[in-house]
């Protein structure tokens, strides 16, 4: 059984403590709304549409907890919920969609409001389960039995509602039977592929080997990757990626090496209000996650640092996007 | 006055700890050779050039503390030291150079022998920081006021006997009146981008800003970048380089975004009896580095761990060769 991120019992929700794996395996109960946007800002949750998922049950939590809740003040909290995590479309998504519900229904009672928001969010969670499914059926048509795979940061089931995405391919292709080796980056500074991606992976007894950032290159140059697959934080209408830092650099790679490369994603990941990337906001991180990101202090005291969390992969270095509806072809050529 | 990693006063050796930079400025006074071997296993002394010297250092060290010492037996601490890291050159060089001037002098006392060691030691150091020099004034005149260099690991006078290699070339624009900017790379695992670069340039005031390995790209992609400038620990006959993980990474960046890449090393880097980069071994180091590098583990008890400590870089990705006998053009066209 696929490990599931954040779950919802009868108007309670828990997620699992992200930023504690892999030492512990612990489970956050949300009482208020606050605490939610806190689980999203330290990344003990995390995944563009886990994120989502996460704002939709968020809002749900903020009116149970408010007797006095009401359209305009829910407004208010939606805006904090946006500005939590400014370049995951997701989030901003999931909260005009309850939002949008919410003012075309204009529930007369609190309770009322609380069974819409409940209900919505629930909607939103089943949904991404459901798109994770398609994305994993699509995906897993250009992946062959023996196929290793290089993938980057988490876009698995510790990031959506479902089986992830890009991992989401891995799972459907085991599923079918494919034999398929795993090659994880580490992903600095965060280290979400070597806490969360290599984690998730072993759990579910698949081969999958840890690498520094750096390495990558080089097993593509000694053909020992056959497909990169990432998942997405935002798609801008031209198909331009957001996603995180080293994405980009991946991209890059993979077309030095004709090695194909996929952009795993739900629709809900592509925003045609955005032109291109070059409008993306990109998330700059706090130093200290560089500078001292293990409880040990790395680098000098006073080292100026950029750490953007996010980078733009351009849509002519990506082969094909993997979304829910179906297999979609980027802008490269070979 | 730039820092120095080994410095030799009356036969007594002390090398900088570089595994406590950047929180602890501590030496260590080598007593036995054997001492001098661990120091260069753990990297307390690390870098081509250096580990050559310290190596020089070590047989004078082995002699002076074993009254009995001759030839056959310092051929076999010889063989030690050789095998205590393979990749760089240096170290054999450093071995070989010396081995040769005892097999042709073939001293007749015990401290005859000790004092040809010492001689030649202090020689080799001598000559690498005359080397680091020249290295910085030939690579100077590729760079303009106001350029920004990125560069990766550490390539200074933490890993030389002098002012370093790329490093150096940064030393001697800001003597030359050049206004320069650094970007480094953290450069995992064992991350001396940021303990070690970042700490000797903000020692000289250079502006630098610490980057994660994946960051990069994209800011060779926002043309922030002029040049990338790393060291070698090896160049074989046909102009491939063996240097830090992570290196042929930025290489391959660096021509796709036609930005010039040079290796900054002196001619005992090039090993002519190796035909190509595929001959080169390449060390590889250990799990834990990548899993609890920092004192604390990031990542799942028993995954798989691929870290080699170093990659080729192809001759037809580099721009120039930047020697102590001139500036050598590389086999890369753009």
């Amino acid at each position: 059984m696929i490990v599931k991120t954040i779950e919802c019992k009868e108007r309670t929700v828990q997620l699992i403590r992200q930023t504690l794996l892999p030492k512990q395996l612990e489970y956050l109960f949300i009482e208020d709304y606050q605490q939610m946007i806190d689980a999203i800002k330290v990344l003990d949750i995390r995944g563009a549409p886990a994120i989502g998922i996460a704002t939709a049950y968020g809002l749900a939590i903020a009116s149970t907890c408010d007797k006095n809740m009401d359209i305009a003040k829910l407004a208010r909290v939606a805006d904090q919920f946006k500005a939590s995590r400014p370049t995951a479309v997701n989030l901003a998504w999931a909260v005009d969609r309850v939002m949008q519900r919410v003012e075309q229904e204009r529930p007369a009672t609190h309770e009322l409001l609380c069974s819409l928001l409940w209900d919505e969010a629930e909607r939103i969670h089943k949904e991404d389960r459901l798109l994770c499914a398609s994305i994993g059926e699509c995906g897993s048509t250009l992946i062959s039995d023996g196929d290793t795979i290089l993938t980057h940061c988490n876009a698995g089931a510790l990031a959506t509602g479902g089986i992830g995405t890009a991992l989401g391919v891995i799972y459907t292709c085991r599923d079918q039977g494919k034999e398929i080796k795993v090659y994880v980056d580490e992903t600095r500074p965060l280290l979400q592929g070597a806490r969360l991606t290599a984690w998730e992976l072993m759990q579910e007894r698949i081969d999958v080997t840890l690498i520094c950032d750096s390495v990558s290159a080089t097993l593509m140059k000694q053909k020992k990757i056959d497909h990169v697959i990432v998942g997405a934080d935002r798609i801008a209408g031209n198909g331009d990626v957001a996603n995180k830092i080293g994405t980009y650099s991946l991209a890059v790679l993979a077309n030095a090496h004709s090695i194909p490369f996929y952009v795993a994603a739900p629709y809900s990941t592509f925003d045609d209000s955005i032109k291109s990337g070059a409008d993306i906001e990109i998330e700059v991180r706090p130093d200290e996650e560089v500078t001292c990101g293990f409880g040990k202090r790395t680098a000098p005291d006073g080292v100026k640092v950029h750490s953007p969390a996010f980078d733009i992969t351009p849509a002519e270095l990506i082969s094909y996007y993997i979304t829910d509806k179906g297999i979609k072809a980027g802008g490269r050529k070979n």
